[in-house]
């Protein structure tokens, strides 16, 4: 990327000036035009009240759903937005219509946020859950995934990147296998999207969530949902809101496109910060903005591993923008502490995060570094001389 | 209220010198600390990013809940923050484990957002819904919903304000009924709360919903539940969320509180902000603010009855600041429009928002001014004499 350009995009980024932001992974640095969209819907909203604002701004709202499309494939009427990733995904997990006896497919390195709705559902609904392993290489072993699915697979359901690792899980082969199954996939963008390619129609997906406070550099408490109208048809909706309409005493109607699956009510000042983050990174070039991204994590990883003490826990093969490791004789809370105070920010992955992965390879809690884009590659030097010298 | 405090009340209220907002119902106007408080914590945000920013304001964010409970008691681990009204009462409401056969009673003026969750409910669990009618008085008749309570009715949930008038359900004498007959009680205090007293000890409901954004004047996307410790284990959450923990591979562990039923991730700006909103309210006195707010709305309700050619839409008795009528030969739609050009907001009620009170009344749609404290009686006259020249 050209001097130029990185200096513009650090420029952008007020924090960039006065913080090292190393979790990305958690909820990334804003860029300026996002904050000052909700900066202006918020000083209208107090002037005319945040029905009129919403109303003045209808338009622009629409065109979040447009990026959305436009940016992830699928089309815009297979989109909603939510209050977050999570939210997102419980409105389609919990739309699927297990019965005792079914099963679901999931990987090794699942989130616990989904992980504990599968649990949640083996109870209730009596449905089997069913693990595929990582292979030799340490990746998600597909060959071994397409032989959990058999004729009571109801969802094949799966993070793109889990939150305690740079795995990026092999999610195009396993739309393959989805595909050639029959079964609906459900693919968890949370930790991708922003910083690895994310494209429902490639991907071969039939359902799609993320957020937007993570590599996409939005703000807190939005998320969406993406959902192809055949697999639409095939859900049953865990719960209507007042997105449906009471069209006489004793019927509703459901809207008949993803929005089915929205609540009305939304933080109208969030969501046009999204939309504006979201116009930022298709401007940018998403593809030099990601490859940036993934360059600097690796320039990161390297960094890391070179130095005596520290002991690198992605596995192998891991290229994401979360890097994970620890120093020896360091607490990694204490460490995360230590820096938050110097004005570096980083996270801890902990076992409740990804715990079948983590227990396995016998990982309690790590120091988790999410770089992104804006990063300068002396920015990485820094904070990899700084774990030198803990 | 003494003038000087009127004054203040106006000053603290940027939206009041350029508009006259009677949509309070809808969402109102936030006054300045408030909006304030929002961006500064917004400015934190992208400084640190959104973790750090929660991270350093987690006292603060406590004190939202503790200001919860002292405003509508119960205790403050009874409380959850939501993303809205109806994401509140959808975890609740959702989570009531109804089986075939069951009923739930309600009312004639509810909302529409609840009955196609009823209705929805019926469909799908077998369970009858029963409505109870108005009386002579056009109150809701609490001894005609007591006959309709039986052995096998598993909630009574009933808005305490209905969107589209200013009718105050009797809750408290339902709260009796329910107690008596050992049936929980859900209520919706979404259009009461800020101008209502609402007291969830007093009323005697085992759950309670509210949003921020209308007579509270907090912002979008923020709504709260309340229920009570021996009513939460009688419910079956709906769904569990990363508020949850994954404690072992086979096994998830639930919050023993009300945050059982929240979402981990949140808009923490908007969340602040509802917390100066709830603190605005108190040290303001909330008896004094809601006496005012229901003295506007009579002389509202006074002045537009008077008027030639409007016919008041509101059930005889309704007291609440919800004043909905319409001006004979004037589209409610098309009057909004207008008034909107020239600074006035108000909204139009429709049947698809509390259809079996608007179709018994012959009521299609209604346009609906709701006044808040922070108005002049000049305000409430301006008004009123506008509509007088339409």
């Amino acid at each position: 990327m050209p001097e130029q350009n990185l200096n513009d995009l650090r420029n952008d980024t007020p924090g960039a000036a006065t913080r090292l932001h190393l979790d990305n992974a958690g909820s990334a640095l804003m860029p300026r035009p996002v904050i000052e969209r909700m900066e202006k819907q918020l000083k209208l909203e107090a002037e005319t009240g945040g029905y009129v604002g919403q109303e003045r701004t209808a338009a622009e709202m629409d065109g979040v759903y447009m990026s959305l499309a436009a940016l992830f494939g699928g089309k815009t009427a297979d989109y909603a937005l939510t209050s977050g990733a999570v939210d997102a995904w419980t409105r389609l997990f919990y739309s699927v219509p297990f019965e005792p006896g079914d099963n679901l497919v999931t990987g090794y390195n699942e989130y616990c946020a989904n992980y504990v709705a599968y649990l949640h559902q083996a109870e209730r609904r009596g449905i089997e859950i069913r693990v595929a392993p990582p292979g030799a290489n340490g990746e998600l072993d597909v060959a071994a995934l397409e032989s959990l699915v058999d004729a009571r697979t109801r969802l094949i359901s799966l993070v793109h990147v889990p939150s305690s690792s740079g795995q990026v899980n092999p999610v195009a082969a396993v739309g393959k296998v989805a595909r050639a199954k029959g079964v609906p996939f459900l693919l968890d963008a949370a930790q991708s999207a922003g910083h690895v390619p994310v494209n429902v129609d490639e991907i071969g997906c039939d359902m799609m969530i993320g957020t937007a406070r993570k590599f996409l550099r939005g703000p807190r408490g939005v998320g969406f949902l993406y959902v192809k109208p055949e697999m639409r048809r095939r859900l049953e909706l865990a719960f209507v809101t007042n997105n449906s309409a009471w069209v006489a005493t004793d019927r509703f109607a459901l809207r008949d496109d993803a929005r089915a699956f929205e609540a009305w009510e939304r933080n109208v000042v969030a969501v046009l910060g999204f939309g504006a983050a979201l116009g930022y990174f298709r401007d940018h070039g998403p593809a030099e903005l990601m490859a940036r991204a993934l360059g600097l994590a690796d320039r990161l990883r390297s960094g890391l591993a070179s130095l005596p003490g520290v002991t690198m826990t992605c596995p192998p093969g891991a290229y994401g923008a979360i890097v994970t490791f620890r120093k020896e004789g360091h607490d990694p809370a204490a460490v995360k502490a230590l820096l938050e105070a110097e004005g570096i920010a980083v996270n801890v992955a902990s076992v409740a995060h990804t715990r079948i992965d983590l227990e396995a390879r016998g990982v309690d809690t790590t120091l988790r570094a999410s770089p992104h884009y804006y990063l300068s590659e002396e920015d990485i030097d820094r904070f990899v001389e700084r774990i030198g010298a803990l």
